[in-house]
């Protein structure tokens, strides 16, 4: 039974009480990523959504930043607190009897950070390392990098930021970019697990009822690219990474988008994992993965070789994506995605984290949560020719953008016109 | 209530029933890891472990490579078979129903691999992929260079190989190693949630019961080192990593060890992260773990941070392991250790797969399965008196091993005499 509640300030309390478990955990979405940067004279790619994230843990209401850290670890919490390009997101999980201690700790760093410009220096100096840790991570960065190309700005956004960003950065453009973002509209909060709901939503009320509204920020999109793109360094295995357009988790299409995303390269006996990885040996990792956004959705592709086989690696890659759109699926590949997806939704169920994902994600995207019972009949009732159909508009190279990183660039399909 | 029955053949099979899960999870433990490479001529750093692990997977029982694959994708099995130094562990998580016949795939899998000639190449190539993209993961690079030096041989020897010990194997190797190593005596399989005890044991009796033993294989061990050690790499972030002894799971002193090295290093208010990474901000991650083997158990601390700071990074890291040898632990640290450890307990017996990892370990170090509030209770019991004699005797200088990787080396305490 999932319960929802929306405050009159614009918060969502979404929750789902879960027989049998002990634990409980929740999921708070602040509408506060990085492509949030940009306003009211923030620095763009400054990393400010990272660093505001790890500032409001250094003390908050009347405690300092060690008895904050304290206290979620007395109540044995495990958090982290982290920007995305479209969120901050706030997570912990706890046993279920802790779960409004530990709310009403999260709200203190929410809602009364301390902002001590003392942190300032060593929050500036995580955030510089963590840009160097990304350059010795070159399979992490290429996906930053592919993000930043392929969707419009800031839709794209690292949120690490970049040296010149991260350096400019005053402690007032922080406090900026705390009161603008960190809100209750367009926040969502996701809670399950061993939880009784009236006392949630009483003990939500008191801690977040009262938070004034803050206006939207308008976002100026731009476009970006190139399509085509090569990064140099020296590392030891050429990383290949591409994008191209699907649809968005509300769009009629979206099973049918998810079936041709995994049939493509989301299985262990999947067509890229297949073709690239059993077949050649080109890759240990290769995959397909969806990902949306509210406006805008893509199928992102991965795979990480040496460089005397990168080329072989990229051109098998495009020509998998190629044939899914030529020939379309199978009703045995229907059958075995039916069966990793439903198998796999059940078995992320029985997380009281993973649980409040799910729910936050399902009222951001959609204004309401999904059961899993609608999810398997939208799955079942999926056809070969349904999917194929769709498979047959997707993955034009015009549309596709396609990023190396390594010592050499590589031959990549140009676009036409 | 947990389960247990030994096969005459040796096998292990200890199962705990889940109510109210939908999900079962397996691991089965083989005594196939990359420290018994060495006897009937495999090469020593060979690999030989990992391939085999892969090579089980193209083709068993009567499925070839594909039919295999699809069979268990199929069932919605998530599954992952991989070497590590001391077993080879093939890991599953599917719904309950569809446990037994999964179980009939992974016996195939085990007792039945085709070994098909012409999959080697295929391997081989991926082996040595994997030991590229090792070169550009520096973090995770240290840690098996670590392990390597700091414990006796074989017990530390990295399992992906060596690019000269992967490109000598045969086929007749790795059909050797198999033969010897995937065995029922030694043997452990570990299953949790939707199971019915009386139906999995006969499963697992009839898929495995006429299993023959097979001799243990002798193991000469032989010292390492070096203490010191510095790899150059051109890499942005130096990689620091250290070990020192501690005791082993069965040790009447095993909880004040888990408990001292938690202190220094577990969770987000632990003393090396607040004076590394909260008041210097030196890195994101720091860490100490307790890992433990049968007949040896090690702390090992990590850090990654840019070179002008490691020197100051690794004296922090130094100083601190000194001082918890030197004052010892407070009781407030104690009680925030211990509701760390008991919240992260209780949240992790709520997963079926990370259960049978309790399951088959507990059985492995111990040959029996401690209950959550047998944990408790040992952890309840502990003083600060009692973690803190402990940890006087811990940490010293010549029993620690200490590597760096990056640019240039730093200043380490030489080891005495």
């Amino acid at each position: 039974m999932i319960e929802q509640y929306e405050f009159p300030n614009g918060l969502v309390l979404v929750a789902e009480p879960m027989p049998g478990v002990q634990s409980a955990a929740f999921t708070l979405l602040l509408p506060a990523g990085s492509a949030y940067e940009t306003a009211d004279g923030v620095k763009v790619e400054s990393g400010a959504a990272s660093m505001v994230a790890e500032w409001i843990g250094r003390g908050a209401g009347d405690r300092d930043s060690r008895e904050l850290l304290n206290a979620l670890d007395n109540l044995g919490v495990s958090h982290s607190e982290s920007a995305q390009t479209l969120h901050t997101s706030l997570a912990a999980a706890t046993l279920g009897r802790n779960l409004i201690p530990s709310l009403e700790l999260i709200a203190d760093m929410v809602r009364k950070p301390t902002f001590d410009d003392d942190e300032i220096e060593p929050i500036r100096a995580l955030s510089l390392q963590n840009l160097r840790s990304l350059e010795d991570d070159p399979g992490t960065k290429v996906i930053y990098e592919l993000r930043k190309r392929h969707f419009p700005e800031p839709w794209g956004r690292p949120s690490p930021g970049t040296v010149d960003g991260v350096t400019a950065l005053t402690a007032d453009d922080l406090r900026r970019f705390h009161s603008r973002t960190y809100r209750p509209n367009g926040a969502i909060l996701g809670v399950a697990g061993a939880i009784e709901w009236p006392k949630l939503k009483e003990a939500v009320g008191r801690l977040f009822g009262d938070w004034p509204k803050v206006d939207d920020g308008r976002i100026h999109e731009r476009p970006t690219g190139p399509r085509r793109d090569h990064i140099v360094r020296e590392t030891q295995q050429i990383q290949i990474a591409m994008a191209y357009p699907t649809v968005t988790v509300d769009h009629p299409d979206y099973y049918r988008a998810r079936a041709a995303a995994a049939i493509l390269g989301g299985y262990s006996s999947a067509r890229l994992f297949t073709e690239v990885r059993e077949k050649r040996g080109l890759c240990y990792s290769v995959y397909a993965s969806y990902e949306s956004q509210k406006d805008r959705a893509a199928v992102l592709c991965y795979a990480g070789t040496s460089t005397d086989r990168a080329q072989e690696t990229l051109d098998v890659m495009l020509a998998e994506i190629a044939r899914l759109a030529k020939e379309g699926v199978s009703a045995e590949e229907l059958r075995t995605m039916r069966a990793g997806l439903k198998s796999s939704l059940i078995m992320a169920q029985e997380s009281s984290m993973s649980r409040t994902n799910a729910l936050a994600s399902d009222w951001y995207f959609l204004g309401r949560v999904r059961s899993l019972d609608e999810i398997a009949a939208r799955l079942d009732a999926l056809t070969p020719e349904d999917v194929s159909e769709f498979a047959a508009g997707q993955g034009q190279l015009d549309q596709m953008t396609i990023l190396t990183l390594g010592p050499t660039p590589l031959k990549t399909p140009t676009t036409p016109g």
